[in-house]
């Protein structure tokens, strides 16, 4: 670790996965938003000999009560803050370099004040390197959360059909998920209708027609784990032109889900969709990301234009090429995908033409 | 305007409250996310005589065909950044002084790099003068928002027994809320059971037994306002302690909100809550605030411990004394208030002992 014997973890992500196992078996229950200052690993002879919890006053008492083979620092109201204390312990225990995920100014002054002699370095390898090569119980989480999505996603879909709007079909997906044991939705859900614009899509109150392209994407968060996913489809038979484009975005998730192998460079797979849109002149509408990492949040690699990358085993990510044409449609196809030794894995489970509303 | 003659917008919050009227019924299903850089706001003689959009490339398309009477500024894949584009339109406007809600380092440098002579000025007046007073088109809102998170809480409590989890509750209030027109999830819902832990809680998935003390805390948006409550009961009988504390915070909500008049100041009224609690030894588990603003956003005014307020008619903020005591339970009342001329109005209008499952 750099020379330091003390890493200190002030992200939630990377919390919950130093945590997992020995303290708790699901710390996301516990360490439930990202309101844990900072817990502290205490390393000897290449061992966690020693776990801290500053837990912040709004889940003290739950870290006490819940977490096993650590110290958790109380926290009421009389105390000081938990980077007071944190900056307090530090000093006590007189380390000459402590290791952090991120520090934020104010952590940084209040340990300068107290003990202005420890080198801090910063260096997020845990979420850049550990959390980056995913173990078994990652994929555990994974395939769960890939699961709920899925069947979140199968619900929204058999909900559309005209005469309904996206939001309708969003609401009933997200019960679903959060009924299948998702802990929180992880972000407002994009969807597109009509000439399917990106993220926003006109309003997704207005009611579906016969005709339209539609997309949806939404995200649940599962024992802490991202669960993601976007299905596209058209209402209807549809247009020759709008067939079309269905049928190319599902291509290019083909083509470049394929290439998610061991040793790919991040740039020549998202290149193969720019070059699948290009003929087409349907280029200009892909204008997002192609792959970011899954996991516990924050998580690398991420695949887009302006960003080199190479795959390794034991990544996940999303893979979610999208095109979006004024006046025609938008549609979008997400998976989550897993690289594994002899190549891609597909986490996500639902048909790439999902069912709708019959 | 403090001299100024153009304003420019960067908060969403801000940008609908601004939009709202004349250029779209509904700006929070157009400008979806925060994903759009700016809106330029140009006065003359003390009325906006041009409004321009700087949208950023997610949401071009939907701000370009749904805004009306303002220009949309094209913003594709070749295109220059919505920032930059920003910044040389106000480069050939050439005025003395501009204002900002906030401005970012990477827009004052993008300004700076070509137009250095301009003058920017941040103020955040929108956020604390005009969208602090609320007028008709907000309550409204408030109330649309309010509703839907009525109908959210009574759903969850409605299904609150033994053998559930909070989990289970939470979903399908969740699932109610976005089925009445709610527009997605403001914030991961926060609930307690058993010794009622602050935010955290217990793992939310516990199932409830009987005496288990309950609280859910839910937020929701609804055309781009915020909805938001919380209840707390206890399934059974429970114990004498269990009562005190539940009728207690119930009175602390009655007696704190009741003094919200116009004229009020906020520390008194949050001192009364510490002082129904103090002669029971329980002043050290109220750790929160007891109000935040309501509205679009990070609205104004707070009511805390440490924030010295003085209420005045418009005001739209939550009423929410706690109480969480290690070993006993937690509980937390939150209602949604208006401030009136001759005092305050409950937006909330489901009883303070909900309905729970028989």
């Amino acid at each position: 670790m750099r020379g330091a014997e003390i890493f200190v973890a002030t992200q939630r992500p990377n919390q919950l996965y130093l945590l997992a196992g020995a303290q708790h078996e699901d710390p996301s229950c516990v360490i439930s938003r990202g309101t844990c200052a900072a817990i502290l690993f205490h390393h000897r002879g290449g061992e966690v000999a020693e776990t801290v919890v500053f837990p912040g006053i709004w889940i003290s008492n739950a870290c006490r009560d819940l977490l096993h083979d650590c110290e958790v620092v109380e926290n009421g109201l009389s105390d000081p803050t938990a980077e007071e204390q944190l900056a307090h312990r530090l000093a006590s225990m007189a380390p000459r370099r402590v290791l952090f995920d991120q520090l934020s100014d104010s952590l940084g002054q209040s340990i300068a004040k107290v003990a202005p002699s420890i080198e801090l370095v910063v260096d997020d390898f845990v979420t850049t390197l550990l959390r980056r090569c995913k173990d078994e119980a990652d994929l555990v989480g994974l395939k769960r959360a890939a699961q709920v999505a899925d069947l979140g996603m199968q619900t929204a879909f058999a909900n559309v059909r005209p005469g309904v709007s996206c939001a309708d079909a969003i609401a009933v997906g997200t019960a679903a998920m959060l009924a299948a044991g998702a802990e929180s939705v992880a972000m407002a859900p994009a969807s597109g209708i009509g000439t399917g614009y990106l993220d926003s899509g006109e309003d997704p109150r207005r009611r579906i027609e016969e005709g339209d392209m539609v997309f949806i994407d939404m995200g649940i968060w599962v024992h802490g784990y991202l669960g993601d996913m976007t299905r596209a489809a058209i209402v209807g038979t549809g247009s020759a032109e709008q067939q079309d484009l269905l049928a190319t975005v599902q291509e290019a998730y083909q083509r470049s889900s394929s290439l998610m192998v061991p040793g790919a460079r991040g740039e020549e797979i998202y290149q193969t969709v720019v070059d699948l849109y290009a003929p087409k002149g349907w280029a200009p509408y892909f204008v997002h990301h192609l792959s970011h990492g899954l996991g516990l949040g924050g998580d690398v690699p991420r695949v887009a234009a302006d960003h080199a990358e190479i795959l390794h085993v034991g990544d996940a990510l999303s893979c979610e090429p999208g095109c979006y044409i004024p006046g025609l449609g938008g549609a979008r196809v997400e998976n989550m995908i897993y690289v594994g030794d002899s190549g891609p894995v597909e986490l996500t489970k639902t048909p790439i033409d999902p069912e709708l509303a019959s």
